[in-house]
């Protein structure tokens, strides 16, 4: 392989890693402005993030057609084969990442229009908790980073604690006085999305790991020794 | 290229559709197996399909080691290409149905232990109608038939309004009683993973439109002319 080919291919998986980033930036970005139209009770901020999502699956495509580019025209091998096969799967979880964003759009949106039932505390917490583990997952990934991505797995735990408290608390809103049980169950909705972008991020994590061990740990449970 | 590579090339290409189709048939399995176990109160089923969620999670590894071999040995351009780094996507489309069949199984085991709500119809027409589109979407990527993935597409339509009929009939139940919130929230639950497992299959089928048609369609609203 001739040196220009070498520079020609590091500025192909510069281009993909980067695009990758930008991708996770603008899904964490719906995370937050999701819970924001929610919290704050922001109906036009709920329309623009549903708006948004299309920006997301705009990037999907990309990056998968950058990959297959760069898969025909520099035929890598091991290590640089993985990364970017990885890519094509990781930009999917990030694409249903920014679905889920989407559908938490739409019930803040229905939510606003009917009276709050209680002060959110429990859910802005777990989104704040699910963007980092987004980004954190993704920082692994450009960075080779099995141990950063180790910790992203174990946050999952935090994350589906959230939820299951979430719901019990809905569950009592509910039993006592069923004029909530639409609400509750648009709020436990939520709790779910949020619960499920953990679950993309975990996905993602322990692709990295896969990727800097070589060796498949997905499904098998995270031991980081 | 050599005739002898080329015929293991198609060894190879064979060996990953094999297992794919193995995969699609043991999901589908999954699907019916956990819907039994519910209609049927049959807990040891529940048990049964929840173990074998590790045969599926097995699978996916399985394929995606079988990918990157034939990507690394036989560099292969274009068509074989997409097909290869598809089949990747897809098994982790296939791997996620198998994790909401587990969790439908969980739901089941629960709702055995409590006293019936109400004969179950919706459910396993929904489940029927998800695990058939599983098997089409499947079928359209081996045989690269596009027109078969449009069908799929088409059909996500009906899984989403049963599940929206089965919400409503769940509200009515649990506003006139709230004694059947508990139950209710578990069949949500389930007909909210099967339409889940519906939109994975819808997601297996867009991409195959991707891969025949050359073009990316996904995202962009399904048209068959």
């Amino acid at each position: 392989m001739t040196e220009h080919l070498v520079t020609q291919f590091d500025t192909d998986l510069n281009e993909i890693r980067s695009k990758l980033l930008e991708m996770g930036g603008k899904v964490e970005k719906m995370i937050h402005d999701s819970m924001k139209a929610l919290v704050e009770r922001n109906t036009e901020l709920a329309e623009s993030t549903i708006e948004y999502d299309h920006e997301i699956n705009r990037l999907e495509v990309e990056i998968d057609e950058l990959c297959l580019e760069a898969l025909v025209q520099r035929q890598p091998a091991a290590r640089d084969l993985r990364f970017i096969t990885m890519a094509m799967k990781i930009d999917t979880d990030l694409e249903r990442i920014g679905d889920k964003c989407r559908n938490i759009a739409k019930r803040a949106r229905e939510l606003n229009e009917l009276p709050p039932l209680k002060p959110y505390i429990d859910l802005p917490q777990m989104a704040d908790l699910a963007a980092a583990m987004v980004n954190d997952a993704l920082t692994a990934f450009v960075r080779w980073d099995d141990q950063l991505a180790y910790t992203v797995c174990h946050r999952d735990d935090e994350v589906n604690l959230l939820n299951e408290q979430i719901q019990g608390e809905l569950l009592t809103f509910m039993i006592k006085d069923p004029g909530t049980i639409t609400r509750a169950i648009k709020i436990n909705a939520i709790a779910r999305h949020l619960e499920r972008i953990a679950d993309h991020a975990t996905n993602v994590a322990e692709m990295v790991i896969f990727m800097v061990k070589g060796k498949d740990v997905r499904h098998l449970g995270i031991d980081p020794k």
